[in-house]
C-alpha cells in the first residue's frame, strides 16, 4: 500500500481486465493506423517500405500510444488523431529498436520473437527502414491530419523531435554504449544511470504523456501533472525493467533473464540491491498516480497503467 | 551553345567569379549557421554532437543551402530564416552521407578527404550521429527561428520529410544498393537510373528549389518556375557527375575516377554514351535556365549556379 502521507486518491483502482481490454483495443487500432500511414508500395522501392511495416506492425504493449490516446480523451481530442499521433511516436519507438538492433549496435537476432529487421532483411535495408521511419514521423505531425491547427502542429514536431534528439533518446543510447564499451569514463552511478534512461527511454514516455494536453490545448496546470505523470512513470518502468531482467522468467521475459547483470552491465538492480530497486519502482508509480489527483475517474486508466508497469511479469 | 528555339533570355551569363564569390559567402555562412544549431555539449553524450558536427561541418559546395539562399532572396525573405532552413537542409544531406558511407551500405573511409564519420569515431556514434542530424533537422523547421507561420513551417516540415523520406531520398538509395547488389530485378535502364536518381539526389534538390517560394509565399507560378528549375538542375547534375567520373582527373574529383563504371554500375554514361549523357546535361541545363525567365536579372545567380553544374571539373 502507498504511503497515506504522501498520496491522496488511490481508489478508483481498476480492475486488470479492464486495462488489459483497454490496452489491446489501442494496440490494434494503432495497428490499424499504422497500417494506412506505411503502405505497400508495388515499386522498386517498396522493399524498404515493407521493412517499416515489417517492423513497425510487429505489435508489442503500445505502451506509448495507449498514454497519447488516453491523455488525449482527457481534452475530448478526436480519437482518430489522437491515434495518428500515437502512430508517428510510435515509429520514433519503431526506428529506435530497429537502429539499437543493428550488429554495430545491440547485434541482436530477434525482437518481439521474430528475426529483427536486419536478419529478416538485411543490414543495409534496416538501416534505411529506421531512417524512413524516423522521417515519416515528422511528415505525419505535420500533416492536418494530425491537428487542424499548425501551431500545435508545429509544437508536437518540435517536442518529439526534442524527445527522440541527441539530447533525447539519441543521447541516451549514445551514453549507454559508451558505458557499455568503455569510452569516456565508463563509471556510472545511480544519478548517472537514472539520468541515462530518462533520456534513453524516459523522453519520449514523457512526450506520450503531453502529447495530449498539446492537442487538446489544456492549461498548463493540467499539461504539467501529465508531464509530472509520465516522468514518474518512464523511470518507474525502466527499474521495474532491470528487476524482471533478474527475477522474470525466460518464457515470461522472452529472453535469458539476468542477462545483462551477468554482461557486467550497471542496471539499477546492480547498483540499488534488489529490494531498494523494486521499492523506488513503487514509489515511483505511486507518484504518479498522485500527479493525476487533478482529474477524476476520467483518468482511471492512466492511474491503473502507472500500477501496471510495475506489477507486470513481462 | 543552347538551340535558340527552345530557349529564350539566354543572356545576363554572369562571369564565373560573382557565382563562385557568392556561393563561398554562403557556404562561409551555412557553416556558422550550422555551428550555432549544432553546439558542443559538455556532458557525456557530447560525443554524439561532436560527431554531428564533425560532419556538418566538413565543408562541401553547399550547393542546396545556395540555391535556397538564392530562391528565398527572389521573395524578400528574410535572410537569417533562409539560412536557418538552409542549414536544416544540411543537416540532412550530412545525415545521408554518413549512413551511406557506412560499411553495410557504401563502406567508404574518406568523405571530403577527411576519414568519414565511422572511421574518425565508430559505426555506432555514426548511426546515432545521422539520426541526431535528421532528427534536428525537423526541430529546427519546427520552430519561430525557421519562420514566423507555423502554417509555412509545417508546409516546410511536410515538404521536406516528402522529399528525404521512403518515397524520396530513402528510397532511391534502397534502389540503388538493390541494383548495385542484384537485389530483385537488378536490370536497369535510363528512365530506371532516372527515376532512381530523381529520388535519391533530386528530390533534395527540389526542396532546395521550392523552399523560398515556400518561405515567400510566393504565387503558385514562380512556385512552379522554381520547381522545374530545380527539378531539370538535379538531374543535370547528377548526369554531369557521371561525365565527370568516366572523364575526371582524380586529382580534381578527390577519388578514382572511372570507379562505377569499373565496378560494373550502371550510370548515364555506361547507359547513353559519353557525348549523349554530356549533351542531355547540357540540354536539362540549359531548359533549367529556361524556366527562370518569369524573373529579371535578380535570378542571374541561379542561372550562374544552373550553368555551373554541367561546367564545372570537379
Amino acid at each position: 500500500m502507498p504511503d497515506p502521507g504522501t498520496l491522496t486518491e488511490v481508489a478508483n483502482d481498476r480492475p486488470g481486465p479492464a486495462l488489459n481490454a483497454a490496452m489491446a483495443e489501442t494496440s490494434e487500432a494503432v495497428s490499424a493506423r499504422l497500417s494506412e500511414l506505411l503502405p505497400e508500395v508495388d515499386a522498386p522501392e517498396g522493399r524498404v517500405a515493407a521493412a517499416m511495416r515489417y517492423s513497425a506492425l510487429a505489435g508489442g504493449k503500445r505502451l506509448r500510444p495507449f498514454l497519447v490516446v488516453r491523455s488525449a480523451a482527457l481534452f475530448n481530442v478526436s480519437p482518430h488523431a489522437a491515434l495518428t499521433v500515437a502512430a508517428a511516436l510510435e515509429m520514433i519507438h519503431t526506428y529506435s529498436l530497429i537502429h539499437d538492433d543493428l550488429p554495430a549496435m545491440d547485434d541482436d537476432d530477434l525482437r518481439r520473437g521474430r528475426p529483427t529487421c536486419h536478419r529478416q532483411f538485411d543490414e543495409a535495408t534496416a538501416i534505411l527502414a529506421g531512417d524512413g521511419l524516423l522521417t515519416r514521423a515528422f511528415e505525419v505531425l505535420a500533416d492536418p491530419v494530425s491537428h487542424a491547427d499548425p501551431s500545435v502542429r508545429c509544437e508536437l514536431v518540435r517536442e518529439l523531435a526534442e524527445a527522440a534528439g541527441a539530447h533525447g533518446m539519441v543521447g541516451g543510447q549514445m551514453v549507454d554504449l559508451m558505458v557499455e564499451r568503455g569510452i569516456g569514463s565508463p563509471e556510472i552511478d545511480v544519478a548517472g544511470i537514472t539520468r541515462m534512461h530518462q533520456m534513453k527511454t524516459g523522453r519520449l514516455i514523457l512526450f506520450a504523456g503531453i502529447a495530449g494536453p498539446i492537442m487538446g490545448k489544456a492549461s498548463s496546470r493540467m499539461r504539467a501533472s501529465l508531464h509530472a505523470y509520465a516522468r514518474d512513470l518512464g523511470l518507474a518502468f525502466q527499474i521495474a525493467d532491470d528487476v524482471l531482467d533478474e527475477t522474470g522468467s525466460a518464457q515470461d521475459l522472452g529472453k535469458t533473464p539476468g542477462k545483462d547483470a551477468a554482461a557486467g552491465k550497471s542496471t539499477f538492480v546492480t547498483l540499488l540491491g534488489l529490494e531498494e530497486a523494486r521499492s523506488r519502482a513503487k514509489l515511483l508509480s505511486d507518484q504518479a498516480v498522485a500527479h493525476l489527483d487533478v482529474f477524476g475517474p476520467e483518468a482511471d486508466l492512466l492511474r491503473a497503467v502507472a500500477r501496471f508497469v510495475v506489477e507486470r511479469d513481462r
